[in-house]
């Protein structure tokens, strides 16, 4: 089996951390960068991370796909409020009969992408991990890192373990990523929103961290009521969640370091929030099968109004300098 | 007929303006003050009103019940969060064949009264007013200033208009105060809720006026689903809200100045919030029938845990001191 190739979309948190580490185990790299470029061309990546620190002194970068050599894997480290911009790119990244990975998080993304990949097969890799970009070129990796992977087809079919699935795991392990293989992608997306929609949401509208939640009786219980309504949405899809990973959930939270959201971190950055695929995705394919899921549309509208006021006294912000 | 005397609990924004407009219409009122009577007794009370200003240079001013003349009517202008002090004070304040008129908001507090009134008849006055206290003695009365008033009965069967409604509405129409008379408490209650719960729940947790929720396509929303969830809970208690009322509340909001709720005003103040009367209550008494309010108990735990929060960083900056 010889080693692929891998293009890295996005070089923030995700696909700068886990780009890193594949380059670092040997892997050919190549990181298409936006505004990092110029500092990354020169100055290479730096990984802080709990597992060890390392710096790539030479990498890869390009700032116009269009540059890119046609590599096996594309791995998508965009935010999913990016995505538009993946009909330009993929085409010249990814081999004709390459993989395209996806690391993002929220429902409905592979449906998406799935209209402008042609043969490419798609992939999801759903990242448990805590990691910051700090500056440019600089990721901070402060806990976690394994990658669930799963392999995507038409109207979310499970399709179990496959060869392609097989050969990504060997190379994120060759590069000390732990994997696990899911036979069900729809599943593990409801799956990780169980956590993500609770936390997310909650720590932006209520400008809290996840102690605080769970320090209260009063978003404890609501954090349990989201994620059993998370549940909820994933049997209306024909999908089970377990009880016991509300409980697991809950638990693996309790015993967390006080942490800010991604979405918070991204909120108080000014960054754009993936409400739409983290929220609205799952809000509409429920009620399209008849389930309404009310507490998690009261979060989505919240979401949205403090969402759309930042960004307009962001522009505000601008348009007075 | 006639007229009544008047002991008014609590000389906030409420009891302050509907007792100072009783006084001026040449009522005999007797005020019971907390914080602000040393500078009543010695000052009077000032109102300034878009209808008009006043000053009352000498009020009747007491700051124990036990010293207060037994009146025709207790006017309840406490916030309920203070409604435990009310068993001390009602049976000084209040001839044993007296009225008692609640001017509060919520649901379930005439139950909660009734327990400590003995053979006092209870009424409700729901109070259509934006008005504030500004200054110890001085309210501020922006707009609006109708009382809704009905008559209370057990487990809330409806009463119809009675004689003292009648009288009721005769001497506030004298103080120039406009009177409704409601035949059903507990639709009045339901409807008053139906402004209430989304206006009040969502300026606090989303640090909104009311002009920047409706001016917002996601909020909008919220706040008519949480009406319909309002209405919901009505219809739990065999109470019909018209679809109409939704429309009018909404239309009426859309024409009031930029307005911070009075839940709003408490919040950033650091006083007390009406959380278990406004949210709770509804909340666990159509759950009591049956019936859930989803949305309105995300925005109940929501401002649970906004008010711990704030309450302890009070506390925190008390002790610091």
């Amino acid at each position: 089996m010889s080693s692929y190739s891998y293009a890295t979309i996005g070089t923030g948190a995700i696909g700068g951390f886990y780009g890193s580490r594949l380059q670092k185990a040997g892997f050919e790299v190549h990181f298409l960068l936006h505004s990092d470029y110029a500092h990354v061309k020169e100055h290479g990546l730096i990984v802080q991370s709990y597992q060890g620190d390392f710096t790539l002194a030479e990498v890869n970068a390009y700032q116009q796909a269009e540059k890119m050599p046609a590599c096996d894997v594309a791995i998508i480290g965009l935010k999913t409020t990016h995505n538009h911009l993946l009909s330009q790119i993929l085409p010249h990244v990814v081999k004709r009969q390459g993989l395209v990975l996806i690391l993002q998080n929220g429902l409905g993304v592979e449906e998406e992408i799935a209209e402008i990949v042609g043969d490419r097969r798609i992939l999801a890799g759903l990242c448990f991990i805590c990691a910051n970009k700090v500056a440019p070129g600089h990721i901070h990796h402060l806990d976690y890192g394994q990658i669930k992977i799963a392999e995507y087809a038409n109207n979310y079919q499970a399709c179990g373990i496959t060869p392609q699935m097989e050969h990504l795991a060997a190379d994120f392990t060759a590069a000390n990523i732990k994997v696990d293989l899911a036979e069900d992608l729809l599943l593990s997306r409801w799956q990780k929103l169980v956590w993500n929609i609770p936390y997310n949401g909650l720590s932006v509208i209520l400008d809290a961290t996840t102690d605080e939640l769970m320090g209260h009786s009063g978003t404890r219980h609501l954090v349990e009521e989201l994620m059993q309504e998370v549940a909820l949405g994933a049997s209306a899809c024909d999908r089970h969640i377990h009880p016991d990973l509300i409980q697991q959930m809950l638990d693996l939270t309790d015993q967390m370091q006080p942490y800010r959201t991604s979405m918070k971190l991204d909120y108080d950055s000014g960054r754009a929030l993936e409400i739409e695929t983290m929220f609205g995705n799952p809000i509409r394919t429920a009620s399209s099968l008849g389930t309404q899921l009310p507490k998690i549309s009261t979060l989505y509208q919240q979401l949205r109004f403090l969402n759309s006021r930042r960004n307009r006294l962001k522009s505000h912000k601008l348009s007075s300098v």
